[in-house]
């Protein structure tokens, strides 16, 4: 799932993203929509889907994440957390109950849990609380989503999200107490912030143990190519990360044979395509020599281009792993594939 | 014309550019061209159109003008103008000859000549000391055209430039000399720099009296819509500007009911597109509220959007001038499109 955390996947125009790139579903993030441009605006709207014109899928987050990386200032409490707007300081406080009404007003095709992230490295004890926690407003979350109702004319789905930090007991625990709450989908939440990739492995492959495999698993915020194909072996349904549009914008782009640093010296002159052959604009219209240039040159193109290439390619990449699945190919492909993309051309 | 500085018109892909925007033909920047990338990667790409995949005319400014804008340190003298690089400090000495040789390795199908544009205001005697030299200038430039070839399998053309700053007297002497020369076409230059909106239509009014009709006749860097259409009453055939894009990035777009701040808290709630029915994407697909959400959250999509839009409207304006000369009705219809498009929305 491409990231559109405001209203817009960086640089992407919405007909791009759908048509030539083929994203099916995208992110936004209650945290930044919330603050600005507000629920008054979208609700005035009919909802972010008619606010940005995009008629496919759309999954927002809690904002849980966000108040606890972005904001400076928060009180955490049994009943929500309170938080100073990273924007203009104003305080605000988000509530389970309160993120799924906004999220009925962005009228979001899955929403997400508030949940606790505890940091990491986090003790025991904290982690074990944060869960718990986490547990609490889960139920919460989930008796206000029971009791109201969409405000368009579709469906939402609600996700819950496991926690338990890198602790084996606590994961297990946490996914079965999250599992049992009854969601449409479940979310492994409280990875990648930091912890070694296998421990982000060990834990994801404990929670796709307890899981229910019949409702979608979506492993929150991760990741390279290699971390993707990695965790589908594990088990994992459902990816969002901002990386193919972030290190884009850095001048880094994925590919078949590995990724790119656009702005070394040694592509100046290079009049090749990134990946022959290979479907994004990038790759069928320029050079690297004049991606380079653009990257060098801060040009804006260069943003866009290197942005709308990586996500061709994390798009092609979740297509070739359901081919791959669909045709049991998949655990003869899957390591070699993983060497491939994770060289440094 | 669509400025292109660095081989790129800001944040416009060149396939949106060609089909949906509809430009036929961009300007690049030879002062920036040379110090980034330089001759030698041009030159290996086989020409700026080849560099950059743009299979319509390009036409390449001298890089005078950036010169004398860009550089601090600089020594102008007969042979040409040395200048230090604003990007990293290194020397560099332009000629009426060298820049001749640039825009052969840039295979620009317009090349411009090397001139002085004197600043707004010059005194009579610096003003006639820089046309004169622009005219020397001229002639060399011409001469080092004449006994050079394409580099590639396209004909060039070389445009003269008018200068003489503010005073009647010399527009009309630097007119003159300037068509005897014989250059395929001619630009009216060192106008859109400071002075007032009434002088430099009547110094366009002067030039245009001299330059021969069956020529081309460009006028520099002008200007806004309002500026265009005045100018094409007074003979202007062709024009370039940034203020399409620029102005887009700065959250400002044209209509053909007037200008609209997009940053302006009046549009937060407007649901309404910019201009109903007008052929941009932003118009067609997007409300006033949402590119005011991305424009206030600084978001490349809104820079995008405007910038495309603005570029739309341009070339938008000018199939309607070229209609309107066409069914010989631009006479009645100029003087109020000129009111329309000049008011603030």
């Amino acid at each position: 799932m491409p990231v559109g955390t405001l209203g817009t996947v960086k640089s992407i125009p919405q007909p791009v993203l759908k048509d030539s790139i083929g994203a099916q579903i995208i992110l936004g993030n209650t945290y930044h929509l919330y603050l600005r441009p507000g629920n008054k605006i979208i609700s005035k709207a009919g909802g972010l889907h008619h606010f940005i014109n995009w008629d496919l899928p759309i999954l927002t987050d809690s904002g849980g994440f966000q108040v606890f990386s972005l904001s400076d200032i928060r009180d955490l409490h049994e009943q929500g957390v309170t938080f100073q707007s990273h924007i203009d300081g104003s305080r605000h406080l988000f509530t389970p109950e309160n993120v799924v009404e906004t999220q009925r007003i962005l009228g979001s095709d899955i929403m997400m849990l508030l949940d606790e992230c505890a940091p990491n490295p986090s003790s025991y004890d904290y982690a074990k609380k944060a869960m718990e926690l986490t547990h609490r407003w889960a139920r919460r979350g989930r008796k206000a989503f029971n009791e109201t109702q969409p405000r368009y004319s579709h469906k939402q789905q609600q996700f819950g999200i496991v926690q338990g930090n890198t602790y084996k007991e606590l994961r297990i625990a946490s996914s079965k107490a999250i599992a049992d709450i009854g969601f449409e989908g479940h979310a492994i939440g409280g990875l990648s912030v930091g912890e070694p990739a296998p421990v982000m492995y060990e834990m994801t492959d404990i929670c796709t143990d307890y899981l229910p495999g019949d409702k979608p698993r979506y492993l929150m915020g991760v990741g390279t190519p290699a971390n993707i194909i990695q965790s589908v072996a594990l088990g994992v349904d459902m990816f969002d990360c901002v990386m193919p549009t972030r290190n884009g914008r850095n001048g880094m782009i994925f590919t078949r044979n590995g990724t790119i640093n656009l702005r070394n010296a040694k592509w100046k002159d290079c009049f090749e395509s990134a990946d022959e052959g290979f479907p994004s604009e990038l790759c069928q219209n320029h050079s690297l020599a004049y991606i380079h240039h653009l990257i060098r040159s801060k040009e804006l193109l260069g943003l866009y281009l290197a942005s709308a290439h990586n996500l061709t390619f994390y798009l092609w990449l979740a297509a070739e792993i359901r081919k791959q699945l669909e045709n049991q190919t998949f655990d003869d492909w899957y390591k070699n594939m993983i060497e491939k993309v994770d060289r440094k051309l």
